[in-house]
């Protein structure tokens, strides 16, 4: 076929333009990730970008904004916990996307013990991990990450992100 | 709060293991990433990994095994096209996932003129884009990619993998 049969409505010439839209329409599941600062106090940010990049051995990617507060920390930390969102952590996903003063006041998080890494008690699933590479792109870095450890809970709905809002899995297809 | 009072009811010791378990409570979009070998012949694959990087300079990465029938022409690739997957290309996420001499023999996809970039035609969006960097992390790979250009198609809703199986986004949370 070509371009004209398609479905293809719109071209888009801007790639920031480009890029938004596309990923409007793109899902992704919802993180958390704590870490502690070079004072051992702890930091700890909303992520929709961690994806598995292999299994033996175990290795997981995210991507942040080194303007972000939680940079300083993230750029010299040793361990990080990714923390797998459920419908039950709505407000601590928008609670650690706002001010980042405020992510650790409430009596909702307690201290792993091996790692002293924050964990969130609201979660499905939690990966201990320790920090391989870090690479900076731009204004950005993609974080490597190797798996230590994992802590699962009692399971929820899984909390996702798509059209610049929340949403829960629907409807299985196959 | 400590341990003993949270919702968590397993540790696991095993960091494969922990992945697994974690990622499978972890929701993703689906995608699929396409480009042309050396020799010009059309190259596609599922991938669960795409996620935006900055938005100016608009960047993207995804992740790869090294292993994969792709690796070959992503490799060496100057361009790839990655494709929001929707749920009426249900068939062409299991297709681009089995075997890969069979991905590029129906009548769904055309060439996109400026770059020759093989596209599929039931997807919701289209991101040109050009390869910038390749991180190779044991027998897999980080790819960062920036956006050159979009095509947004009529939207359905979007597919995603969840629990090794392919669902739609379904009650929104807020």
């Amino acid at each position: 076929m070509n371009l004209e049969e398609s479905y293809i409505v719109q071209e888009i010439i801007d790639p920031t333009e480009s890029l938004k839209q596309a990923f409007r329409r793109h899902a992704s599941g919802v993180c958390v990730i704590t870490l502690n600062d070079a004072a051992g106090s702890p930091v700890g940010f909303t992520a929709t970008s961690v994806t598995s990049l292999g299994s033996e051995p175990a290795l997981a990617t995210f991507n942040v904004a080194r303007g972000a507060s939680s940079w300083p920390a993230l750029s010299s930390a040793e361990f990080v916990a990714i923390q797998m969102l459920n419908e039950g952590s709505l407000e601590l996903a928008k609670k650690m996307s706002q001010d980042h003063t405020k992510r650790f006041l409430d009596d909702d998080w307690f201290v792993e013990p091996t790692t002293k890494l924050p964990i969130f008690n609201q979660v499905n699933a939690v990966l201990i991990c320790k920090v391989r590479e870090r690479h900076e792109v731009e204004a950005n870095a993609v974080i490597v990450v190797e798996i230590v450890s994992g802590l699962l809970a009692e399971e929820l709905p899984s909390l996702l992100y798509h059209h610049r809002g929340y949403v829960v899995p629907g409807e299985r297809q196959s």
